[in-house]
C-alpha cells in the first residue's frame, strides 16, 4: 500500500467531490443551463478575485490568460514594463517580445521582491510605457511582491496594472479593485482545486480603454470577442464544461468558508513550514516568503533533484525543485487550495527523513516539531 | 422523469468509463507518470489519424489548433487559399486577416462541397499560396469534401494542405498520410468521446518545413515550442491532465473496435437518419452528407429555432440548429463519437412527433420506420 500526495505549486490536489461532479454526463455550451451555470460561476470568482470588474474563463493553461493580457494590450513596438524576478516573471518578457512589443526589464534577484519605488521610476522616466506586468506570487521562488504598494504606483500613471495571480489568487490576501489591478491572470490548477485547463482574467475599465484603442494581434485570445459573448453568458469557443462545472462546486467549497478564512488557512500553513525549515536548518529561501508556496534551500551538500525524485519514487509526495538557477538548490511545497495541516506534517516529516538519509545532519523529528509547535500557535 | 440526450455535433455524450477515468486524482505532469500517458496517447492518436506525422496535443478548443496551423504557417502579407462554405470555412477566412495574412476565397454555397478543380486552378494561377485551408466535414452545414482528391491537386504544389476535421476525424474515412495532408486540426469534444478542453494537430515534414522558414505570430500556440517540449513527451505549458487521462480511455475504446469499424458504424446511424429524413418527406440539406453529423432541410412552414428549443425542453433532446442564414432552417442530428442505433432512433422519433405537433403533415412513424429499414440494411 502506498498513497500520493500532489503537494506540488500546481497542479494541486483536486476535492474528490469536485471530481465527481465533473463525472456528470457532459451537456451542451449553447443552452440556457450552461450560461445559468456561467454567469454563476463568475459571480463567484468575482468573490474570490474580490472585484467587480469584467471576469472571464478561457480554455486554456495560464498561460493563455497571460497572453491574453499581452496581445490585446500592446500593439508592436509599444513598451511595456515588466518585473522579471523568476520563471514566471520571463514568461511576460517573452510574451511581450513574441508579440513585437518592447518589455523595459526591472530584473530583480531570484528570491527577492521587487521594489515598487523601482516601477515608479520607470514609469516617471517614460510615460509612454503602457502597462506593466507582475507576479503577485513568483511561483519559480515563492517570493510575493508588495501588490498593493505596486498597484498605487501605477494607478497615478496612464499604464495598466497586469498581475499574474495564477499561483497565489484564491490563497493569498489580493484585493484586485482596492488595490487597483486592471487585469489579473489566474488558472484552474492551483488555489481554485480544479484540474488544470481552464484560466481567469480580468479587465478594469482602466483596461478596457486601452484595449478598445488598439487592434488585438489575436483571435483565440482576442478579449473583445469574449466581451460580447459574455453579453449573453456565453464564451467566444467551445468550453472546457466538465471544468466550468467543476468550478462551481470548487468555489462554493471556498465560498462557504469565506475566502478572508481561506487566506488565513494558508497562512497558517506556511507558517508551520517555514518554522519546521528553520528547524531543520535551512533557510527559506523566498524574502517575503508567500503563503501559497514555501521555498527551502538546501544545503550545498544535497542534491535537491535527487531529493524531489526520491520523494516521489520512495515517498509517493510530489514537490517540485528549483528551475534554471535554482535547479537542485531549492524545494517547493505548495499549500494551495485543497490543503490542510496533514499536508504539511506528511511533507516535513518525508522531507527530514530524506534529507537524514541523504546525510544532511538534523535531529530528527524536529521539523515536525516545529511545524506542530506552529500549527498549534505556539 | 425525463433522460437528456446530448446529440449536437460537439460536445458530444462522453462514455461513463471514460467520465469516471477522469474522476481519479489529479497528478502533476512533469513526471515520468504523466510523459508515459502522454506518449501512449500520441501513439493510439496517430491510429486514429492515419498518420506517422508528429501529433500534438494542446489545451484550448479546436479554435485554437486552427490557430496554431495559421500563426506558425502565414507571415502577415503572405497569401492562403481558403475554402469558404459554412462557418468553420468562415473561420479559417478570420484567422488568417486577424493575423495580417492574405486570405483568397473561394466561396461555395452553403450545403454544397468544393470542386478540387477550383483549388486546382487558384494554385496553378498564384503559386504564391502558401496554405490551403479547409474542412473534411463543414459541420455547419453537414457537407463532406472530397479530401482525397484536395489532397492530389495540393501535394503537386509548394503549398501545404490544412484541413479541419474537428467534427469529422475519428467519424469517417481521414487518411491524412496516404491522402497528403499537412496538418490535420482535431478537438476532444467530438468523435474522440472526451469532454471539450483538449485540441490536437498534425504536422508533416513538409509543413515543418514552411514552419521552420518563418518566425510565428505565436507564444501560447507557436508549435515549435510544443516540438522541442514533444522530444520528452512533455507540452510547453501545464496540459489538461484529466482530459488526457480521459483520452487514453477514450483512444483504447475506439482503438478497440478499430477505426475502419468506427467509420463503418457511423455510416450505418447517418444511412438511418437520411433515410428517415426522407421519410418524414423533408431533404438532407448537405450534398454530398458527411456521415458524421446529418442536416436537415425544414418546411419552410417549420420555426427550426423552436423545434431545437422544444425538442430539449419538452423532450430532454439536444441537437443543433442552423447558424446565420441557415438559421431556422435546418437541424443537424450528430452520429459522432458514443452514439448508436438508438441515439438515431430517439432523435428521429422525437423530431417527427414534434413535427406533427408543429403542423407538418407526415405519416406518424414513418421516420421512425425508414430509420429501422436503414438498420436492418433493408
Amino acid at each position: 500500500m502506498r498513497k500520493e500526495y500532489l503537494l506540488a505549486p500546481g497542479p494541486t490536489q483536486v476535492p474528490p467531490e469536485v471530481l465527481l461532479e465533473m463525472a456528470r454526463p457532459v451537456f451542451h455550451h449553447r443552452t440556457a443551463e450552461y450560461r445559468k451555470l456561467h454567469q454563476d460561476v463568475l459571480e463567484d470568482l468575482k468573490t474570490v478575485f474580490r472585484t467587480r470588474n469584467d471576469v472571464y474563463t478561457m480554455t486554456s493553461s495560464g498561460t493563455g490568460a497571460m497572453e491574453t493580457a499581452v496581445v490585446n494590450v500592446l500593439s508592436p513596438g509599444e513598451k511595456a514594463l515588466v518585473v522579471q524576478g523568476g520563471k514566471f516573471g520571463e514568461r511576460w518578457v517573452n510574451l511581450c517580445k513574441a508579440f513585437g512589443a518592447q518589455p523595459i526589464v526591472i530584473d530583480v534577484p531570484w528570491g527577492k521582491a521587487v521594489d515598487p519605488e523601482e516601477i515608479r521610476k520607470h514609469l516617471k522616466a517614460d510615460p509612454s510605457i503602457g502597462a506593466v506586468y507582475t507576479q503577485l506570487c513568483e511561483t519559480s521562488t515563492g517570493v510575493v511582491f508588495d501588490m498593493q504598494a505596486i498597484g498605487a504606483v501605477v494607478k497615478e500613471t496612464a499604464a495598466i496594472l497586469v498581475c499574474d495571480g495564477i499561483s497565489a489568487v484564491g490563497a493569498i490576501p489580493m484585493e484586485t479593485d482596492a488595490w487597483g489591478i486592471d487585469m489579473l491572470v489566474s488558472g484552474s490548477q492551483k488555489a481554485l482545486m480544479l484540474p488544470p485547463g481552464l484560466a481567469f482574467i480580468t479587465v478594469s475599465p482602466k483596461a478596457w480603454k486601452r484595449i478598445d484603442e488598439r487592434k488585438p494581434m489575436a483571435f483565440y485570445f482576442d478579449i473583445k470577442k469574449a466581451r460580447k459573448n459574455l453579453a449573453t453568458f456565453d464564451n467566444p469557443w467551445t468550453p472546457a464544461v466538465t471544468l466550468v462545472v467543476g468550478l462551481k462546486k470548487s468555489l462554493e467549497i471556498i465560498n462557504a468558508r469565506g475566502i478572508e478564512q481561506v487566506w488565513k488557512d494558508h497562512t497558517r500553513l506556511a507558517k508551520a513550514a517555514r518554522a519546521a525549515a528553520k528547524a531543520m536548518g535551512l533557510q527559506v529561501f523566498a524574502d517575503p516568503p508567500a503563503d501559497c508556496v514555501t521555498a527551502i534551500r538546501l544545503p550545498d551538500s544535497i542534491d535537491g533533484e535527487a531529493l524531489v525524485k526520491r520523494l516521489r519514487k520512495d515517498c509517493g509526495i510530489t514537490i517540485a525543485g528549483g528551475q534554471d538557477q535554482l535547479k537542485g538548490k531549492i524545494i517547493r511545497i505548495s499549500h494551495m487550495g485543497y490543503a490542510d495541516s496533514t499536508d504539511v506534517i506528511i511533507a516535513i516529516s518525508a522531507v527530514e527523513m530524506l534529507l537524514v538519509e541523504m546525510g544532511h545532519k538534523l535531529e530528527i523529528g524536529a521539523g515536525v516539531r516545529a511545524a506542530e509547535m506552529a500549527l498549534l500557535g505556539k
